[in-house]
This record gives C-alpha cells, structure tokens and sequence, in this order.
C-alpha cells in the first residue's frame, strides 16, 4: 500500500480513528466538513489541511451595517394581462421575500418595461413600493419588468438550510464592487491566515457570484443555471461596464424573455461581452485573496459549484487567479474530464460518493455503501483512465464510515487502484485513435459543460444528448470541444478527424442561427469532401432555410420533416446491416430519439422505427441511426445516444468509419464493449477495465492489432506491459 | 322500399341485371365506369344517365399537331452541390422522362437559378439541351432551377397505366389557355353532346387541371400534393397573371423552396393572388363548357379529384361555373361533409365502398364484401347525420356484385338507410349544442380539408390531427373554419362559442407567423377572457416569441420546453379528475402526441406522461391534456386527437367545458361514447345511431334533458318521435 493523493474529512473529536484510516487509505490530506471543526492538531493527521472560506457569505455584522452593499440579481416578474390603460405589477411576485428584496436604486436607469406581445420596451411607468405601475398599457397585452433585486440570503445556504430543517443565522451575500465592502473581505482574508495557522489549504467555497439559483414565494427552487449569470448583474456592475466596453447594457441583454441567456441559448454578442466584463473582474478581485493566501504560505484550491460563476475553467481569464488547486463533486465521466482538464492549476481534485452521511452510513446499510462507492467509482473510472484526477477525496463524518469495516477495505482499494492509474499515465497522454470535436456555441469555454442544466441532474431534454459525452468521457480518442466562431476565424484545426454536432433546434448546442450562416455550412462541407467525417445527433445543424431543415442533410443523409415536404415521397426505409452497428447485441436506445426523420435517397439506413399503426408501403417510419457518404467524407445521424456501454461502442465506430478509419478501430481494442481498453505509450502499459461488476470474456487487441483472449473480473483493471 | 338518390354502375353487357338491382336499391340513376361502356338504351334503366367525360386529355391527335400547346409544370430539380466555379445541373433528373419534357420557351424569362445556401437568386446561367448550367458558383453551395416542365401524360392515367399494367395509348395533357385549343375543345364538348343524347349527367373528370402528381425516374410517385397548383403554371398562366394583377409573377413564388406552397404552408400574399387568379380563368373557362352542357338539356357534375384544381369548392369563384352537381368518394365522415357542404350545386352525390373489383369481389370473400361496405357506411354515416349527401352510389362491374345475395340485399338496407336520413333531416340543420371554428390560415376556402395531402391517406404527421376533424363531422355541433385573415379583417363571428387551433409549429393549420401578430393575440385573448373557449391540439399558437412557444400559454395552461426554460422549475404534474375527462374509459390515444409540453401553475392537468426513465419528484412529465381557466372564458389543450369513439367525446367534452355550457351537454345525448344521437327539429325526429356492429346500451337524453334507457342493435339506428 502506497501513500498520496487522497484526502479524508476529519473532526475534532476523531483525531485517533482520523490516524488510523489516514494510514489505511494512504491519506495524505485532511479536511472540514459541514457541521464539523479540525482538530487543533490536524497538521499532525496529514501533509494537506484544507479549510472551508467562504468570501463574499455570512458576515452580517458588516452586512447590517452596510446594507447598500448587498448584491443584486437581475429577475424578470411574472407575465401580467393588461386588460385596460394601466397595469400595476407585484415584482416579487412568485419569489422568495426571504431571499429576495428590491434594490429600488435608480429604477429608470437600470429597470426595463417590455410589452411581451409585440416585444418592444415600454417607457411609460413608474415604480413606488414593491410595484410598477405601467400607463397606457393595450388592453390583452403582456407586460414583464426587469429589475434588480437584493441578495439577501446565500443561495446555497438557503437550499441547506430549509433542505436540512437548519436554524441558524442566514447569510447575507455582499458584492465587493463596493470600495469599503471589499477592503473588509479582504480583511477578514487576512486575519483568518492569521488565526488558522494549521490550515494549508485554503478551499474557497467558492468566491463572489452564486450561479442562478432563487427560490419561490413558498421557499421551493424556482429557478436554477448552474451556467446562470443573473447574480453578477447589478447596478455597479452596469455602471463599470458601460465605463469599460463603451456601451451600455442592458437588463434584457441578460434576462433575455426570461431564458436569463441560460447554457442553451446561443450567446449574443452583448452577453459574450458581459461574460468577459464579469471573467475579468472576478479573477482580478480573487487574485488580490490569492495573493493574501500565498503571502502567508498557503494554497488556494477553488470548489467548482455555488459561487464559481465568472471564474469560467475554460475561459481565457481564469489563469489570472493564480490558483493552486480545483476541487469537485464526481458524478459520472463527464465531470471528471470536465475537473481533470482544467488548465493553470497545478492539481485536480475529485471528491467521490458516497457522503459519509447518517442517510447512507446507518446500521445494515453496509452493502448498499460498497456498492454506491463501487458504482461511482467505475463509471468515473473509465473517464479517469483518459485524464486522471490528481488526487480523490470523501467527504462527511469519518465516524461514521469507521463503522463499516468492508466499506473501510474497499475503498481503501479504491485510493491504490487510483494511484495506480495516476502513475501509469504519469501525466502523459494516452493512445488515441483518432481527434473528434464538439461544435456548439459555446466551444472550448463550456468544455465537457455541455446540456447541463442544474449541475449533473437528469433532466428529459438533455439525457438523450449528455450520453455522447459520457460516452466520449472515456473513449479511446482525443475529445475537443470547438465554437462555430473558431471555425468561422480559424477553419477548422488539422487534427480533428470528426466533429459531432447534438442538440435540439434552436439551443446553443445546436447552433441555431449559425448554420443560416452559409460560411459555417461550406466550411463544414468542404472539410467533410476532402475526407473527414461528421457525426449528427437529434437535431444536428437545424434551422428552416432554403427548403431544408437540417442544413447539412446532404451530409448526414437524413432531413427532418416539418410538414413542408409531406408531399414529396420517401422511399428510403429498408435497414442494412454496417460496420457501425456490428457490435450491437441489443435494441439500441435512442432515448427520447426524435420524430419525423426520413432518410435522402442514396444514404444507408441502420436503423428505422416504423409504428405498428403504418399499413402503407413508403413514407412510413422515423430514421434513428444512418450512414452517408459525402464526396471524400461521410456522415453519420443518430436520433439520441443515451449512455450505455452498447452505444458507448456504436459512437466510438460511428466516429472510426465517419472519419474512414475503420482499419484502426481494432488498436488497443476490446471486443466486448462492457472492457475498455487505454494504453499508455510512455509507461508502455496497458490498462483492461471491466465496467461492470461481473466477471467479462474479452479479445483484447494491442496497438499493433494483436489479439489475445482474457478473462477480467468484475470491476478490475488488468494491467499489460 | 323505397326509390331514389342512388346511382349505380351499368355496362352494355349486364341490362338486364342492372334493372333487376336498380329496382332492389331503389336506383334512379346508372353511370358507366372504367374499362365499361353505357348501354345503347341506358335511359330506359334509370331517370338519370351518368357519362364521364375529360376536358383536356386525351385528345393526342390535335396535341400532336399542337405541341407547342401542351400544358406546363412548375417543377425545382433536386439539390446540385458546387464544388468548383461552373455547375451542369440536369433539369428533369428524378424526374419521369415519359411524364414530363422540358418547355424550351424562353427559360431567361420564366425560369429561375437558386443559391439555395444563400437563399439568393443567382442570374450568370445558361440552358442548353435539358441542362442548366451556373457560372460563377461558389464552391460548397447548392443550386437549383425552377424551370416549365411539359406534361406528356395525364398523372391519373399514368398512375392507373403503371398500376393495372395498361398499354393503351397514354392521354398528353391540353393547355385550354391557348385559343386554338381552346376552341377545339368545346367543339369536341359539343360534338360529344350531340354523340350522346341518352346521357343527361355529364361527370366531368374533372375539367383543367391536374392536382400535384409527378413521378420519378423509374416511374413511381415522386410527388403527391392533392391541393397542388404546379400543374396549373406555365408561361402563358404567368404572362396572363402580369396583365390582369400589374405584378409579374416569379417560378418562386410557387416552387417556395420545393414546398410548392403546399396546403401545410402559410400561403403568401402572392399565392392567395395566383390561386384567385386561377380560379377565376379555371370557372370562367369551365363556364363555357357547362354552358354548352346545359343548352343541350343535360347537366354537368364535377367530380371532387383528379383535375380539381383551381375549382376550390369552398372558394369565392366556385358559383361561377353554375355546376348542378359534385361527386366525390367517400372514406370516412371528413369527406363526406367535404362533399355535401360544397355550397351553389343542387346535389351533393358520394361514390360509397366497396368498388365493385375483382380485388374484391372473388368467390369466397362476400363476408369480407358486406364487412367493408358495413364500415365504410358506418363511418360515413356518422357526419350524413349531421349533413347528409342527397345521392349514394356504387363503381365497378354490377355483375360482380350480383354473385353476392347477401351483399346485394345488405346494400339495399343501406340505401334505404340513406334516404330515411335524408328525409328525416330534409334539409333543415340537426340541432347543434354549440359552434365550433376551427381557425388556420386557410379558413372556409380549405373547409373539411385540412391536414391532408395526398386526398383521404394516412401519414405519421397528420392522424392525430385529421381526428379532431373526423370527430367534428360526427359531433351534434355547428362546425365553420375560419381564417386568421377573417379574424383580423372581421374579428369572430358573434355565434362561434369555441376556437379549434391544431397543427405542427410552422404550418398553415397552426398559423406560424400570425402567431407572431399582436392583433390575433389580443383579439382572441379578449374573446376567451369574455366567456368563450379556446383549444389547442399538438402545436397550437406556436411561434417562438417574447419568452413563449405557445403564444396563448396563458390560455391554454401549457406551453412546450423548446430548451431555453429548462432552468425554470416545473411544479405543476398532479392528475385532476375532470368534467372533460368524465366518459374516459380507457388510456386516451393521443397518437403522436407532443413531447415536452408543461403545465403552468394554475392550470389542470388532466392527464401527463410520465417515462419510467424519471427519478426526480418535479420538473417531470409530458402534459397531454389540461384544462385552464382565463378570466371569463377557458382553454384547453391536448396533445392529439386521432379518431375514436372515445376521443371524439373528450373533443365534445372538452368544447362544452371551454365555452362554459357544461349543462348543456346532456341535451340530444347519449351516455355510451359508440352510440350518437341526433334531432331534427324540423321533422322533430331523434335518431339514435350505434356506431358499432355489435348491440349498444346507452342513456339518451333528449333536448329537454329527459333520460331514457335503450339498447340499439349493432349498425342499427333507432328513430324515436
């Protein structure tokens, strides 16, 4: 057993059971916990001893006598029925009151009136005492203000609070746009070095704005972006804005008819602006906290949730903030690439499940605990044997975890099969078949931030698309993700050999008005002819123009019908066998799949769904998979790829023959897709990874194509050299 | 027995058997039919004598001698990719090459060359010899000709050549608006006439122009639209078009894209001028033949297919002809109010299954015969209750027939049937509960015509639609389609109680962009918050616009997640019992239903669908049925409606809740959903109709209200004074 990498919550009162399981799992790091203190002596227990901070939340003494120096969110009200001249709307309506107040700061300047109906700003109005009231409304037209409330308790701390019955002082949040505000943050930064003098790790939970999270007039959560910018905005915001870009924004740049511009709306140039404006200012106020934290010897590790928002990971600013460390929650693969591949920090850490909490830590539930941490840990296996993290971590009450002597064992295995793959990649790269892109809107900057919505939660509209990069996650291949203002600057890099495009019309993954753009559509063409390969998924390159749906449906050898071309006959509905799907065992699951797809004469259907209600010979069925050549290239549509080991497969050969590389899909290969297979060149190693927990029969090919037959118990690794 | 209304199919070979089933029917009338010719002494069967008889086909003696006078098509090639700066596009390629020649007339004038990636019209081309060819391209774009077509054979006698495998001489296709041809053709009209003085019913098949029929390279359908207007196009139609509307018209505005403006596409300001501009040469033309027609003593029939086009029944030209008469077949109750609502003909007469074929009529298969004759007449009985047509009659080889007994003496009861409705209603309206407008942008003009395609078929796209009309013709309510123009011109009309909105985002039946107009909005808002209903089915009000999809959300109770709301939480997913959903037995089929609609807060949800995929307590379900209220007035909506008895009593359901008459339901009611009831007030007769083949129990309630217990026999109508 080796030591490293591993970090373990601790507790005052369990310094001798913190020891001894430090020894067992080779924990060379101790941290807090909610509800709990470090020893006095924890620099005893480990090298590392984190601590939470919390930056801008929970000093209400300053708070009380500073309350012009609250921070502000941007909201929009309810729609309200004119049916007369004069409409008087509540703007707190349907929110929180005890979150949320109204920052009555020079309403006409900073507020927005819009007449929903026809779209267009309103001007006639005046605000007094928690209403607008509008003139001259048009009777049966819709009116919504767009104001700035106060923050008057910490998002998080709220969800905690009434989630766990707490009682206890709420947090009011301050905005360090305010000269005296900041100084006194970073005041109270100093004297806390001062006073934790054992604490080498500063864990920043995290530092100035909360991603978009309010909650309704019942104290249930009203609205949630994990992406969301509306806490940022406010009147000093606006103000220093319009000094630094030339130009004044506005409420409805960011509220944007009530979609507060979320991940899946494409970003408008004003709000890409209003991105940057926040990306720089937040990194160049927590820079001043690092340096603080640095001065006094410690490290700064940043926690990728609550208030993260303008830090951006991806982002050209985030270096800026001279960090040390980020820490994050791990569900599945895509958050661990989505943390492993952060840029200028010097480690990445992964906190695992399950939570050493009373709700999975109680008598008799040991079993249920093993195969909760068993789970989480082999579904981020397989994105780790790509990209490790650099150190894992739990979290919750050690106590308790203590209990369970097996649970103890396994995951102790768990921190040496960890080091285990941190030292086998040795921060290396490991063999890659072939370079596929994401495009979308967003490109690099939402990096593995894809169709999210509230961090990691499942939502229907999504899951059919966020398997493709849980899929991707820990896929023999290198993963970029691209905007179509790269391509649109730049073409395309001569790296990429496939570019996937996933999501539903209109969204920012899509690409909405971009493919009415015909430079992006002839770029993409042209780089598919000279040989690439274009994979679609849902809704890939959709909008209404010239007659099609689907832009690139020349490519991807499927439209998509709208009702325009009902009359035009579709013969193409006979399913051929193909290199694709040869490893499909059972029905392929598209998900939510999609409607009223038909394939283009000429291109091959691989799967087609047709109703038991069809009696008619053509015309009939809805297209799911299909392949297409296109002059040098080819193109592939899938209608959804939900995550699952089988379509894990069927995208990792949808990618090999898009790009006409067929003849390599079989390197560093298993056959059965339940085995993954990574091999690294420079340790020369090679890694088979059962993901399940059954023992699994495998042919294992190497990089030069040779096979051998293994046997991999449930959930190993068996190493080659 | 009875006689009267009914016509049957006779044939110089079977006299006398024709009289033998003329007198056990009750036939007045015989016509002649395919591959048959009239008896010498037809008048002496029957009062009336049908001849069919083509306007422009046919005739290939004078179109060989006058091909410069063949009619045209407006046709689009398929899609042609540049990848260098020249581009040779082959004009008829896909395209039928026995159909279809191309018309060499001046192709820089009537012709037109696409960008289709830009969606600009591009003029550096040259034609030559069946091909197009487009200087100056661009690379990675795709091109496309409009370009006249000549029409070489008849699209219905090709369909039935190919499909009967025919070879007899193939009919070339008379353009009437040259006046050579012209003329010829009402000398032939003339000289028929005089060839034929024992036929008193000229059934015109039909008279100038051919719905939308193209067929591709190996002669299979290529292109079905039954309400097309491509076929009516040509150069000499658009030079007439430039002199009587001072606008040139452009290939364009009817090519839209290769949508050719079907009936699922907002019709332009310029296709509403060029589809007004045809009917009105089309009813003046067919003027003179009827003319003609009459001055011999016989009267002309027009039979609703084939060359229809340019009549529109429903439109403000139709008059003009002074027709005595419409034919048309009869699927189920959407064609028989088609038929018998045509207004200015004194008779309405349907073509009734099945067809008296060998396909159908073989030893062996009369059970089958009486079944289908059986279902069909139940079906169509439904709306002959409502709106009876004033003739019935059969097609195909009598003698056939005849092998049948049972058959013959089943057919007997039916025509009796037939003509006890026509009596009982004798002209004069049912009782109605309620009126019902069905609003889309085609109004009156495309009455009983919506969402269809090719006449009477089925597609994926359209039955959950094509149901809520099928249930209408059934229904004991007034039924008016009214357009958004109508509304906007006129407001809504003072005896509408409820708005039927139902079709896909974007299509002519849902109204795309004039959901995007304030004034539909505030016009329907005010109705509805006044005391009337208002009921969406699949996409209704859809346009994305100022933060809603459904534009009347707020009325509806529901509007669809296009992706940019998914931060907002759901709350609202509880199933409420209902007044709507009170006689549902069974799992509502919505068909194709529609994904991702939400319920907002307020509204009932009467029914949501829940994946077994989801594990989280809110933000889950698809809404397929919800009840909303709205100030005075109510909306409902459903996700599709495809037929059935129990679906057709939601729709009644849901109507009578909408406009606030929910006690008024159970008046000329009948509890069970199979059974129906009408009353005549004028003949104060009740007629209660099984719609099953098997014996129904039901409560009926007449118009006071009383309850009455009955069993009706399968098929049976029960008439009650």
């Amino acid at each position: 057993m080796r030591k490293g990498r591993v970090t373990i919550p601790t507790d005052e009162n369990y310094v001798d059971g913190t020891k001894v399981i430090a020894d067992l799992w080779g924990a060379d790091a101790v941290r807090d916990c909610d509800g709990t203190h470090l020893p006095k002596n924890a620099s005893e227990l480990a090298d590392k001893v984190y601590n939470t901070y919390f930056v801008v939340r929970g000093d209400n003494a300053w708070a009380d006598l500073h309350t012009d120096e609250l921070q502000s969110v941007l909201l929009m009200t309810e729609y309200n029925l004119a049916r007369g001249n004069e409409l008087k709307i509540e703007l707190l309506k349907g929110y929180s009151r005890d979150q949320l107040g109204i920052n009555e700061e020079n309403p006409k300047k900073y507020w927005q009136v819009f007449d929903r109906t026809t779209g267009e700003e309103v001007f006639d109005w005046e605000y007094s005492d928690g209403f607008v009231t509008v003139k001259n409304t048009l009777p049966y037209h819709e009116y919504t203000v767009n104001f700035f409330a106060k923050n008057l308790w910490d998002s998080t701390q709220m969800y905690n609070y009434i989630t766990n019955n707490w009682n206890i002082e709420k947090h009011k949040v301050m905005d360090t746009r305010f000269k005296a505000t900041f100084e006194h943050i970073k005041d109270n930064m100093r004297k806390w070095c001062e006073d934790n003098k054992n604490v080498n790790v500063v864990r920043y939970t995290t530092f100035l704005y909360h991603f978009f999270l309010v909650f309704n007039e019942i104290n249930k959560e009203k609205h949630v972006d994990w992406f969301g910018y509306p806490m940022t905005a406010g009147p000093r915001a606006f103000d220093d804005f319009a000094r630094e870009y030339g130009y004044e924004l506005k409420s409805e740049d960011i509220v944007a008819c009530g979609s507060y511009q979320s991940n899946f709306v494409n970003p408008t140039k004003r709000f890409k602006d209003y991105m940057e404006f926040s990306e720089k200012y937040v990194t160049k106020t927590v820079r001043e906290l690092v340096d603080i934290v640095h001065a006094e010897g410690k490290e700064a590790m940043m926690f990728l949730g609550d208030s993260w928002i303008g830090t951006e990971p991806y982002g050209d600013y985030f270096k800026d903030m001279n960090l040390d460390a980020v820490v994050g929650s791990v569900g599945g693969g895509v958050t661990v690439r989505m943390l492993s591949e952060i840029p200028h920090v010097k480690y990445h850490e992964g906190r695992f499940l399950p939570y050493f909490f009373p709700d999975t830590f109680f008598e008799g539930n040991e079993a249920n605990a093993i195969a909760e941490l068993n789970r989480n840990w082999v579904t981020a296996r397989r994105a780790m044997m790509r990209k490790p993290l650099d150190r894992m971590g739990f979290g919750g009450y050690l106590a308790l975890a203590a209990k369970f002597p097996e649970f103890i064992k396994r995951a102790g295995e768990v921190c040496d099969e960890f080091r285990r793959i941190c030292d086998a990649s040795n921060g290396a790269k490991p063999y890659a078949g072939l370079t596929v892109a994401i495009l979308n809107s967003w490109g690099k900057k939402r990096s593995w931030m894809c169709h999210m919505v509230a961090h990691e939660l499942w939502y229907q509209q999504v899951y059919s698309y966020q398997g493709v990069y849980e899929a991707l996650s820990g896929l023999g291949v290198d993963v970029k993700f691209i905007s179509f203002d790269d391509i649109l600057a730049n073409g395309i890099d001569k790296d990429i050999d496939v570019i996937i495009n996933a999501g539903d019309e209109g969204t920012a993954f899509s690409g909405a008005e971009y493919w009415a753009d015909e430079r992006v559509v002839t770029i993409i063409r042209k780089w598919v002819d000279e040989g690439h390969g274009f994979i679609g998924v849902g809704e890939p390159t959709a909008i209404n123009k010239g007659g099609k749906f689907f832009q690139l449906s020349d490519i991807l050898g499927v439209d998509r019908e709208k009702g325009f071309t009902l009359s035009e006959d579709k013969y193409n509905i006979d399913k051929k066998a193909h290199f694709i799907t040869e490893d499909v065992a059972s029905a392929i699951d598209y998900g939510e799949g999609m409607k009223n797809v038909y394939a283009l004469k000429g291109a091959d259907v691989l799967d087609i769904e047709i109703s038991p209600r069809f009696t008619r010979s053509v015309n009939v069925g809805e297209v799911k998979l299909c392949a297409n050549s296109f002059g040098g290239g080819r193109g592939v549509y899938i209608a959804g790829l939900p995550y699952s080991s089988q379509n894990a497969r069927l995208l990792l050969r949808a990618m090999f023959w898009a790009c006409g590389k067929e003849n390599e899909l079989k390197k560093a290969f298993s056959t059965n897709v339940e085995v993954d297979c990574t091999y690294y060149p420079e340790s020369k190693k090679y890694a088979i990874v059962n993901n399940t927990q059954t023992e699994q029969r495998t042919v294992f090919y190497d990089v030069n194509g040779r096979a051998q037959e293994l046997t991999v118990k449930g959930g190993e690794i068996v190493w080659i050299e």
